[in-house]
């Protein structure tokens, strides 16, 4: 799918009714100069206090594997009570073996995403353990529920993951990852998912991912095919599974993101520089964990800092301080050159002009911050507790309007109509210039959810809101929708797997 | 209202009942590196394309007078087209004399407001001949809906000028402009607002602003204390009242933006470049004008561009090609060294996520952009056919979020705070270190409309969206609106003036 070319190409696709422009909203690069609150200065305090840390002060790791391999690489720890502290030079020396660019492998290579700094990609909101929308009400997550949502990020183009979209809780634990990957690979040739829940779950994962893209166990590991979110349990704590997720995806050569949970005036400091502060420890720690393992595994810097309400503890995005707070991630995550993962989200309880609101001002605070991967991008309600459908679709108005952002704006004679301006008489219009016949199918982008009819067509088509008329938009895509070519036939060959790992009872998470 | 200072100004405080936090929301600096989307080789071949409009092709002057002045100045005048042609030399010229840097006077000193590159000042919606309000619905604009929106944009700090709101149509256009002064001199001490609707009724706002301020009519001229918008009629034409506008504005040293209306594929090239051209050809156009009649006048740049929907002509906003016009025109700005205006703005039909999403990119584009005064950030629905009372609240989060952002946020000891860090243990919780106790009534920016209670709490509230939430907040403004101190009897000091010049007929407008 490329921009529209010559003269060739326009012909034969006038002969479908198909929309003429095509764009191509994959692999976008950041069309921004990154933008940052600190001072050089004061980067460099956050990170070298971020580092104190780190050696002072030290992290609660529960997995005795992880306080194992820590040791080994020279780190202070006390079995005792668990802390693991670690001097600035092994902290430098993760971060000199830690890759900058990182291709993660789709089934299709046309959906490889390739994290570096400078390269943008959106995902839809992850971890909600419900889903909602307008038909079916709010409602705990099924593994229907996961299923649509799949299909329905398959449709967007500018959504170049599969996340965990919601929870399916009509799924036990100890089977969800194998139905969750037999649902992304029937649905999906995008980068999925993989939930660090313990060694069972992760290297299951592995193995059907390899039998899904027709792979060796030992070719499967020499790139990256999957990735992992690893949330600290903020502050200073690392927990079973998420230690051990670190270890298995570094050790088998897949991505994990390294994400501290810091909630600003909750489970970290109440200030935004120290807030960060804690977050550039934590994610530091995880990555020198990573590096330990395996130097060179793939990993990346993640943020996740937003403020609570004082009130009542909830937290609160797409406010001042989340905005500040992913402006500074941004400028850490260069401090140490990693391409890195940020986050937008709302906590909205609809798709209202709030959701909206707050959506809109956390993607843009990631965007201008310079994020790689800018999760939790669409569909994020509550905080993160609902995905909702037509939440889905109106924040994909936006993302494909910063997808629209990262392509080139030429200035050529062409393009500055000289010559249409010599046309139209003054006072005229250019609707009938042939400047414009050339473009008025492609020139614009064509809105997902806008409404732009006026105030009495409106009223006569119902007066709807955005939100209600982006329930037919999901309805429409997830009923003609078609998995990818082959989509089929990769999931069968998960089916005996799958058989005989439920048979022989499934892999619990480690509590 | 200066930023919370000491301890004794806390302790203060802490007496009364109002929020603690205390903010400073005017004469903002924009916080972010302007971004562009042309390279500077393009942004050099715009202006000359532009410059060549003006040398070449024209624009068609409907004013005898504004002809006249060109004529004197040099340029090539055909009486009979009413064709004004103008070679670069007369635009450079212009260029050389317009101020950079202007200080419109407000009857309160403590809401001047500077207009120079780097400023960052907003805008309530402007223009709408409908007023919207959730309990009376869409209606044609009042008098008294201009009352209320005076009112409710004097309680925001935010907005420091009082802009044309609504037109209220129940008054006889001859007499329009003495209500809508008396009304804003009456409700605010902000800068207002004059429109541009022939010589006799600028002439006449000019006496009753002076009256207003107490000042001789040669003392008013010394400063700028009122400003309005001159929209050239794209393509290429300059009506009558327009024409007169510059030049009684620049005569009598008060501020006209230039503005041409250019949407792209309608009255402008389909293009973004093309749209462009047109609308840096035009604003130059007035500027030289307005340097003409008075070398140093204040003028400022002007913009809006934007696309429409190709199947309606209807305008679109924040569409990927208004960012991208937006982007461009900050870099026309900086190419010429003036302070400017942009433009954000809706086409929704309600204040609902696609509102708030149009609303959003348009701001955070003209933001980006550099603008120094960004107008239709809070009220637009309709693409400015309708000011929503409720719409005006919603964006307010957003533009009070922009405030926040242009506060300087910092890194130092005690906000990165290290001994919190140390205080709390792995695992734990911040809410109780004295680290966020001595902040958490000022660390974090209070919502305006923003809902942060959790799902069942929303529920029994009633579910109501933000856009339903906001109609008590308008209410609440307006009932507890006081004046400010003074208002009544500057108001007092028009009666006279006003009575006698609607007995004898008032002034209409030219054709």
């Amino acid at each position: 799918m490329a921009r529209e070319g010559g003269r060739a190409g326009r012909k034969q696709r006038d002969e479908t009714d198909g929309p003429k422009r095509k764009v191509d909203y994959r692999n976008l690069k950041n069309p921004f100069t990154p933008q940052g609150v600190f001072s050089e200065d004061e980067v460099e305090n956050l990170h070298l206090t971020a580092l104190r840390v780190l050696s002072e002060l030290g992290i609660k790791v529960m997995e005795p594997e992880a306080r194992a391999i820590f040791k080994a690489g020279g780190a202070i720890v006390d079995d005792a009570t668990m802390m693991v502290r670690i001097g600035p030079e092994m902290v430098e020396a993760a971060l000199s073996t830690a890759p900058k660019a990182i291709t993660v492998k789709a089934i299709d290579p046309a959906r490889n995403v390739h994290m570096e700094l400078g390269m943008l990609h959106f995902s839809a909101g992850g971890g909600c353990p419900h889903a909602s929308d307008r038909l079916r009400g709010r409602r705990p997550g099924s593994l229907n529920d996961f299923k649509e949502l799949v299909q329905l990020i398959e449709t967007f183009d500018a959504l170049p993951t599969q996340t965990a979209v919601v929870e399916p809780q009509d799924i036990p634990i100890q089977f969800r990852h194998y139905d969750l990957k037999q649902v992304q690979i029937a649905n999906s040739t995008k980068v999925p998912f993989v939930y660090a829940r313990g060694h069972g779950q992760v290297l299951e994962s592995f193995e059907m991912l390899a039998i899904a893209h027709g792979l060796s166990d030992a070719e499967f590991r020499k790139n990256p095919h999957t990735f992992t979110i690893i949330n600290t349990n903020s502050p200073r704590m690392l927990d079973i599974p998420m230690a051990q997720g670190i270890i298995d995806f570094a050790r088998n050569g897949q991505l994990s993101i390294i994400t501290p949970f810091c909630l600003m005036g909750a489970m970290a400091p109440i200030t935004v520089a120290g807030g960060l502060v804690l977050q550039h420890a934590e994610s530091l720690f995880g990555i020198t964990l990573s590096q330990l393992v395996n130097p060179g595994a793939p990993v990346m810097y993640g943020n996740f800092a937003s403020s609570v309400d004082m009130k009542s503890g909830a937290p609160a995005f797409g406010t001042p301080e989340h905005v500040k707070a992913t402006l500074g991630s941004g400028q850490l995550a260069r401090r140490i050159g990693l391409p890195w993962r940020t986050a937008s989200g709302s906590a909205s309880n609809m798709g209202d002009a709030q959701g909206a609101h707050e959506t809109e001002l956390g993607t843009w605070a990631a965007v201008l911050a310079g994020g790689t991967y800018v999760v939790h991008a669409a569909g994020w309600l509550e905080g993160g507790l609902t995905l909702g459908y037509e939440k889905l679709v109106t924040d994909m108005e936006m993302v494909q309007t910063f997808a629209e952002l990262a392509t080139r704006t030429v200035a050529d004679e062409a393009e500055m109509a000289f010559a249409a301006l010599k046309d139209v008489e003054p006072g005229g219009h250019f609707f009938a210039t042939q400047h414009t016949m050339d473009r008025y199918e492609t020139a614009f982008y064509q809105p997902l959810v806008a409404d732009w009819s006026n105030f009495g067509q409106w009223t006569e088509n119902g007066a709807l809101s955005a939100n209600e008329r982006a329930t037919s938009i999901w309805q429409e895509r997830l009923a003609g929708f078609t998995p990818p070519v082959g989509a089929d036939d990769r999931a069968a060959r998960l089916d005996d797997y799958i058989a005989r790992h439920k048979e022989a009872g499934g892999s619990f998470p480690p509590s």
